[in-house]
């Protein structure tokens, strides 16, 4: 299954910032990064299932948020981009 | 149709920060704004094909991407929220 997953989390403080860490890396270890708070994620039911959980651990529900869009099996022709292409450094600097 | 957009602008100067203001104020007034640059927008083709049109003219398309999924009529089955709920001042702070 082909899952979108978008991400808000405020980073006003330390905590909000080691969050985004956080969610940053589990995305990356999950899907492909195509914006920077944006993931498509190819997986079968049992990861997506343990992918969710991890991320939704994560987060603060009060301050984050996370939005998933299933996109089902035509996902290929729902997609269209327009642009730069996704060029991300996990690590670095947030470009957004 | 419903057509989910999600940007990333480069907001390394001054030229990409006014970049994102423009397109966020485009976005707003074509979508309810669900996450910080994710939009979610109930248009029709004409509609969509005027709002195409003035982001990808208001984007540096070698800096900045915008990303389009045409999410179909089952829109409402696609998605799942989790956490804060969407609660943006496009003017203020961003929080992303």
């Amino acid at each position: 299954m082909m899952v979108l997953v978008t991400y808000d989390v405020n980073t006003e403080d330390a905590a909000g910032r080691k969050r985004l860490r956080m969610v940053a890396k589990t995305c990356v270890n999950y899907g492909q990064r195509v914006q920077n708070s944006v993931f498509e994620c190819l997986l079968d039911p049992t990861e997506f299932a343990k992918f969710k959980d991890m991320l939704e651990n994560e987060i603060d529900p009060e301050k984050d948020s996370l939005r998933y869009y299933f996109l089902g099996k035509n996902w290929k022709n729902r997609v269209e981009h327009v642009g730069a292409k996704e060029a991300y450094d996990p690590e670095g600097t947030m470009i957004f």
